[in-house]
């Protein structure tokens, strides 16, 4: 085969399978569905409205991991293991304070899940639970206490808190102060609309990782890489660096009518799934409204309206997840860098679920390539080479 | 759509699919081919039996990573930037301290990257060639310098060695001497050889984690997460714990044949896409035999040629890349534990250059799913449920 016609036969499979995977199944799930039955988003079976109404995010949590919605001492006793567990090991707060205060946050996270492998390490698959336990546990306290000493020096302790849920436990640990309840309410949601999203590429990762039968934490390890790129996961940081430039609604819709001239990647919108909207959008919105009024906020929740409608009206795209929760965090006094660790601390359960559905019906995953490189050459000798 | 159709749908797809992706076209590669043209394996078009006899494992990596064979005064200057990256930062040092000597040593080697990426951040895509330089010039001493200060009490000066190789520097760091003229050529065949293999599982995982535009350290440290697992890199560890259980031929075929009887899975035979043999195995077997020789070996080769012979008698099954690797690694006087390490140290080379590849080119990787959970299900209050 010459090599133009090994680059055809890549074409031809490639128009077959659609780059990026998109549109092929590379396996089965019973934990979510995106965008089917003319409802947006289900994790096992309810919808994500119904449960970013009425459920706590441990209960949430409870139905992705152990299957079922919790009844209340079921709750109460997932929700005490969790407090239990938060507490970081000695050797694991030594080498957080060993990253400097310009690393970045999801790194941060990515490392402290990979050091936590090491001192907490699943031995065996019937661990699979409570090492997840462990783990979104201390998910929190890895970022905080990485946050309060490399930017102010102080070294918190991670297993003071009286916070039962892992919103409230964040929020305590970052300022030091019990937050209201407006802002658990609104971390409850957040933290259940990100919790799980099918097969999206961190998810996918958790999975690929999963299916050489590798350990939970190098698949949370993974998947955190996965997330932290500007394509996934980093999408409210960034649609947060641009709300905040404006400081009117007019000065907002002149800046995205800029960007959408020079043809400027836009973040927050649109969606390699959804195509009409996303119904998370709708959930966090309402909250950030709600907290904009409560801060007494003058101009960013206006102006992240304008967004919303400019783009509409220009290129008849939606806010996704991301675009919303960027105002919200930031009315609660969260710094724009911590975002993303937000994410991860939501969506372990997603990840975490799809790595034990993956070994219970495991095949490695391992595709094939379409070769569009050199034809076979003959070996050239060192100094014949140029 | 009734949960029963659900899944038929789903049942549907996989047929068409195959579990795990098998031969389902994922993207393309210039980089590699396995199986292709009556070759076992090409890197770039050359064949991997003229690169193991011919090339030093330096030039391996700047064919895949710079994208083509160097001119030796090209070879030289690689060499000079590898060998003057090879000192830890002392934070990273400090980290890899804290580290049990009970941990497991891929945990040692994911976090050592992870970390890695939190001092020597990739900023920028541009970085990336400078950024692979060092991690690939790091990894050996981000292994040595754990294993023996956790396990010898012992701080090793990671900048002091002379070698000029990655294969001799690894076998000075760990044992503290210089190593044989045969013992770097048989890391430079066995480090050649783990290089490269197209889409498999941690490779597909770094290009997954890529394709959100997530930065080069996360893409390592999560392939690094996918070859722990037993069904990937830890295949010649397991061979070496089964191989060293015999002490004769006899002994070893009558334990092969029990452990077929029992249907137990035997590590270091077949592989996902090669059916009739490993191109790979014929060069390392030449090179454990040669071994065999030189430390006088009284049956752990031999031993090793009947589990092949018996294999192939039995199960028709060949010995894939990991087998001879156990004998090999194990004459050469490296700890079992250390194995799958070494395969990072290679393999990080064709990881790097897929990372750069989808890049290149890139598209968010995100497949779908097939659901076959529950059906849309209305809320239940807490208080309904049992």
């Amino acid at each position: 085969m010459t090599a133009l016609a090994v680059a055809d036969k890549g074409k031809d499979n490639k128009q077959l399978g659609g780059a990026g995977l998109r549109g092929q199944s590379a396996g089965t799930t019973a934990l979510c569905t995106v965008g089917q039955s003319g409802t947006g988003l289900t994790y096992r079976g309810y919808d994500i409205t119904d449960l970013a109404h009425h459920a706590e995010f441990e209960e949430v949590a409870h139905l992705l991991l152990k299957g079922k919605l919790p009844t209340q001492a079921e709750l109460d006793g997932y929700k005490q293991v969790l407090k239990q567990a938060r507490g970081l090991p000695p050797a694991l707060c030594r080498v957080l304070e060993e990253i400097p205060a310009d690393a970045h946050p999801m790194d941060v996270m990515r490392t402290g899940c990979s050091m936590l492998g090491n001192l907490d390490q699943e031995l065996d698959f019937s661990e699979q639970e409570s090492k997840t336990d462990t783990l979104l546990a201390m998910l929190p306290a890895i970022i905080c206490y990485w946050y309060r000493y490399s930017h102010d020096g102080v070294r918190i302790d991670t297993a003071s808190s009286d916070q039962d849920s892992i919103g409230g436990y964040f929020l305590e640990m970052l300022t030091g102060k019990a937050p209201s309840e407006l802002h658990k309410q609104v971390m409850h949601c957040s933290l259940v609309l990100y919790a799980e999203h099918e097969f999206n590429a961190s998810t996918f990762t958790a999975r690929v990782c999963a299916s050489t039968l590798s350990d939970l934490h190098s698949c949370i390890t993974a998947a955190i890489g996965s997330l932290r790129g500007p394509l996934h996961g980093g999408a409210n940081e960034a649609a947060m660096a641009m709300i905040e430039q404006w400081q009117t609604p007019d000065e907002a819709e002149a800046g995205i009518m800029d960007m959408l001239a020079k043809k400027e990647k836009i973040m927050g919108f649109g969606h390699a799934i959804y195509r009409e909207s996303d119904p998370r959008n709708a959930l966090i919105k309402a909250w950030s409204e709600k907290l904009a009024a409560d801060v007494g906020d003058t101009h960013l929740y206006a102006v992240s309206e304008r967004v919303e409608q400019v783009m509409k009206r220009e290129k008849n795209l939606f806010c996704n997840a991301d675009f919303f929760h960027a105002s919200a965090y930031h009315f609660m006094g969260i710094p724009t860098k911590l975002f993303t660790p937000i994410f991860v601390m939501s969506r372990v359960t997603g990840w975490a679920a799809h790595v034990y559905e993956q070994r219970a019906n495991n095949r490695i995953i391992r595709p094939s390539a379409d070769y569009v490189g050199p034809e076979p050459q003959a070996w050239l000798p060192i100094e014949a080479r140029k």
